[in-house]
């Protein structure tokens, strides 16, 4: 029996998310049936985390098991082989064996989210489904400057969906940089041990209600720790966040 | 009577090129629609060029011409006007007036196009219909040095997709530039007063061959003095080629 785990990226608009739905593109699905072309079986995968229709991955991690003793394929060869059997859309950038009791999810040390914006009266057509678009010019130093309120571990539970029926809402942010890239875009990157159902989009749309004033950036801290979600920004859309980057405590073989 | 040129910018996978073909979705239509939306009638619009399908453009010239003596909007509004009636893979980046005797093909100076490619061995979801994919890795520098030999006036009939009936094939290039940005990308850059129907595309096809070694880069300038076209290269895709860039001798009202 062997565990592989493999290295995506996809873009997210053709995706209904990473979860198999019925009557929808999934990136279980689509997964499942390339390996089921290169394996030929059927074998359940594990991913890192449930990603929303829409949203990108860079560095999407994913595992399965096949108990084939000798597989019909080399380590090496993984990710050709199933690139010629995936669609445009998604890619495996890279395969590696991990030990059977490695898991993609509870063994995740940091997670990095980034989120990209473009900042300015006129959409581009080139970022329709890949970049958000807000109509208004952004300072990135004042941006970055606020968002390190985000720094360290609170109780994040007014930063996530309502109806989430999580228990523990408690995450530590390890890093938080606002910047402008070459290209014009706002980054907005974040990485944590771990982050709530759509915690890194409240907290773009909460740093947006700081560029507009709404939200004084001195508040900031009392309105993370007040736990009140109505205290928030907005639920920025999803076609402007990336998963980024899934660093592990360990998966040695 | 008054003249107004647009700055467009557009994705071109969704659109069959510039002009109006039967039961396709073209540049020139899908301005003239959003164009009688707010003029309330349908004008003919004149391309700076007729650009292939899938072919992208950050900095298209188009001009119309109205003889509402008093135009029913303002100068400054015509971009956020037009862009709220055309759909998301176009927009209007900017309008301004011209003299009624000024032609946005005849008045150009100088054209510049861009080449985009991804070079490593798998492709990337992010890229599929804006950047061509090459899986072998490329030297910048040794390819822009071997396309200086296209700089300067040269008879191009080697370099014009089979069955053109243009006259003169004679053109200036006047800068190329081959460079791997920040993103990793190759971007091949080209300037000149004008360009047969895809001479970008089989000049980044003859550099990918010089890259192969198939053409030997000292014997580029006879492969281009020939007037071979099967001494050139392949015709890359369309959909890594972006009109970047056009300069006119004058334009001011």
């Amino acid at each position: 029996m062997s565990k592989f785990l493999l290295t995506l990226a996809y873009h997210g608009a053709g995706f209904c998310g990473f979860q198999v739905q019925k009557q929808q593109r999934s990136i279980q699905s689509t997964m499942q049936d390339a390996i089921e072309q290169i394996y030929g079986e059927r074998l359940p995968v594990v991913g890192c985390s449930r990603t929303d229709a829409g949203v990108h991955a860079r560095d999407y991690k994913l595992t399965f098991v096949t108990d084939q003793s000798h597989p019909c394929i080399q380590l090496q060869r993984i990710p050709m082989a199933l690139n010629a059997a995936l669609p445009s859309d998604i890619a495996v950038l890279d395969a590696e064996e991990v030990p059977l009791d490695f898991h993609v999810r509870h063994d995740v040390y940091e997670k990095e989210y980034e989120y990209l914006i473009h900042d300015g009266p006129i959409r581009s057509p080139f970022y329709t489904d890949t970049v958000y678009h807000y109509k208004h010019r952004l300072d990135a130093e004042k941006l970055n400057a606020a968002a390190q309120a985000f720094l360290g571990t609170h109780d994040f539970r007014g930063f996530m969906a309502a109806g989430s029926d999580i228990g523990d809402t408690v995450r530590t942010v390890h890093s938080v940089r606002v910047f402008r890239s070459n290209d014009g875009l706002i980054h907005i990157r974040i990485s944590a041990n771990g982050f709530l159902y759509n915690m890194v989009r409240i907290i773009v749309g909460t740093l947006l209600a700081v560029a507009e004033g709404r939200i004084d950036s001195d508040s900031l801290s009392s309105v993370i720790d007040s736990g009140d979600r109505t205290r928030a920004g907005i639920t920025v859309p999803a076609h402007g966040l990336y998963l980024n980057r899934v660093e592990f405590l360990r998966k040695e073989k």
